[in-house]
């Protein structure tokens, strides 16, 4: 298919499906007791662990992410625990809004948007409460930052504190292994690294959470790992599967680690650092102050009718995403998950940069649209 | 396609997915915030208030059918509420254990398998006890016995009770109007009479249940249907859409309503009563004293071995169920939900009554199997 032609879903999620993916959730229905569908999923969970880096359980949950995130909330916690939540965006105030729903003491840390949230002020913080756990987003979506999980779980180690990481926009596109970093809890959803519609999110605890899990005194059932597991020994999951979904992971986790995690995350990064790097010859400054790999948000200028720029660019089959919040307007966000071919970023970039010089030129005088795109071309073939 | 060389997965759920839903599934991914897909939401939300026969807003989850039993209890109920609970099978369970885990005084209404919940008995119990809410199923599909629904909400109308129906393997097969006989709460599931793979459930409270709504005070974010009706009213649900699902569920209620509700029910009641009536005449016994149109179980005689028929079967690709739990190895239970046409229902009955009548003659002795297949098609005809 042409370039040009195509429709390009270029969102931080949902993002543009795998055509293997859309033929595998066109396969007639089996039963999700079937033994075709039990190898499936057996097939499932094994690469889960493989996509997590754990030795874990990862347990799939039909629901969105945030439906993990709440899972992981009341599968570790009990009325009343102390926790403190990285609010640095709209996702950690999805943590903290959780928190506040099941009554814990939730502590907001604060972070402007746009910053990361920095090991030395954790390590204050930890020495100052007992936290019964930390949670954050590795990638806050909303501002494109990418947070430290990897100093994080050094200083939560060996504590009675549990690290739970919101890995939706994360998992899959930059490196996060759980094991290794020593990560309590990690969630992620389908509708994103995944290259997956949305309706499936997954979660994990390690072995001190599950220690947790075992005296959290929350109320669950839809979320309640021990059904799931129990269910899990008899090769299947605790409610209906969603087949059709978990045989499209199955298809994705395939596609994701044919050449090797690290392979997958070397493809997508040069997608990120093409972008990044055209922006700057461009004249636009990425929004984070630490960028996610997985999604690139620019901050345009003052000048800049950012929501017309989205709109017009739709009327050219191109779907990039704004602000959100308080950012609404002031940033243009471009994804880097999903089934995205280097042809897609180029023509993406181009028709990006053209319309904002159409729309806004005193902006971007003696910015050269050519070797912006040249620089982005170079890093991609790297 | 050939009839003989066709899978035929005819479960009480999930249900063989109608090919045009399937090609659905298969569409490119668009956002959920795209104008597109917020046409397509506001079409499914329309239509599925005329498929469960109400003026209030139905609720979509995320989720398979059981989340939306958390989300009716979760959202209508306090702690300490006394509800009853009408257990008549494996999915009366569920209720039960949803209200145990959110720590209600939960009274077990046990009834033996098979029958059903009796109106008169109802009454009596709510003249002793000022119950908080009454939970049952429209049809247990772990026996296939269809409760009296109507009769519930003539009984409850007018008190501080409320009835939370669970319809997941009822509406859009059998008659369950949401209005006109007083529920309070109905939920369903996609994987059933919608002809979808599981992966999403519904869910609607009548105005009495909203006004419970504004006083519940059970812990729940992800369920929560405050937030979804505030996002709904801008066009979009409170977390990302399941986009794929969704659309295929816009073409499933184009399917269902397309000549009206009646008609459709008027169709599978047909596949039902055929199915009746063909095993009355090869000398098997429906296990419900009160059958649903959508699913039939028969018992089968003591010398028939259940799991081995079914394997059989499984082997000519033909997917029935079993019994449940205490009733494993019992029973044989077939769907009438789905993509099931006359032919399918004709030729799964053939090769089931063969099949008995090869490993157990001395069960079926005088039955005649072309006499019950003529029976069924003239029913399939009417």
């Amino acid at each position: 298919m042409n370039v040009e032609s195509k429709t390009h879903l270029m969102t931080p999620g949902p993002v543009a499906v795998h055509p293997e993916i859309l033929r595998t959730l066109a396969m007639p229905m089996v039963h999700h007791l079937s033994k075709d569908f039990q190898k499936t999923l057996e097939n499932v969970l094994s690469k889960l662990q493989e996509l997590f880096g754990t030795k874990e359980t990862v347990f799939i949950h039909m629901s969105t992410g945030s439906g993990a995130m709440e899972s992981a909330v009341v599968n570790t916690l009990s009325p009343g625990d102390e926790v403190l939540v990285v609010v640095s965006g709209k996702f950690g105030e999805r943590w903290a809004e959780i928190c506040e729903s099941y009554n814990l003491k939730t502590e907001r840390w604060n972070i402007p948007w746009g910053e990361f949230a920095r090991s030395e002020e954790l390590e204050k913080k930890l020495k100052l409460k007992n936290y019964k756990a930390v949670l954050t987003q590795a990638c806050e979506s909303s501002t494109g930052v990418l947070h430290p999980i990897e100093e994080f779980g050094k200083l939560i180690r060996g504590s009675e504190t549990i690290l739970m990481v919101d890995g939706i926009s994360s998992v899959g596109a930059v490196k996060l292994p759980m094991d290794e970093w020593e990560i309590d809890v990690l969630v992620t959803g389908s509708q994103k690294a995944l290259m997956l519609p949305a309706g499936l999110s997954m979660i994990s605890l390690s072995k001190k959470a599950q220690e947790k899990a075992k005296r959290a005194k929350l109320s669950k059932y839809y979320w309640n790992l021990k059904f799931e597991e129990a269910h899990l020994k008899k090769g299947r999951t605790h409610f209906s599967s969603s087949v059709s979904l978990i045989r499209g992971l199955d298809t994705a986790l395939n596609l994701v680690l044919k050449s090797g995690l690290d392979a997958h995350l070397v493809n997508v990064a040069k997608k990120s650092t093409a972008t990044i790097k055209a922006g700057e010859i461009f004249g636009l400054k990425a929004f984070a102050k630490r960028p996610s790999q997985s999604l690139t948000a620019f901050v345009l200028p003052d000048e800049v009718p950012g929501e017309e720029v989205l709109k017009s660019l739709e009327k050219k089959n191109i779907f990039l995403a704004g602000g959100q919040e308080k950012m609404l307007g002031k940033l243009i966000r471009i994804g880097h998950m999903g089934f995205i071919e280097n042809d897609d970023v180029i023509y993406v970039l181009k028709r990006l940069f053209s319309l904002l010089l159409e729309k806004s030129p005193q902006s971007f005088v003696g910015k050269n649209l050519d070797l912006a795109i040249a620089a982005a071309e170079k890093c991609l073939k790297s």
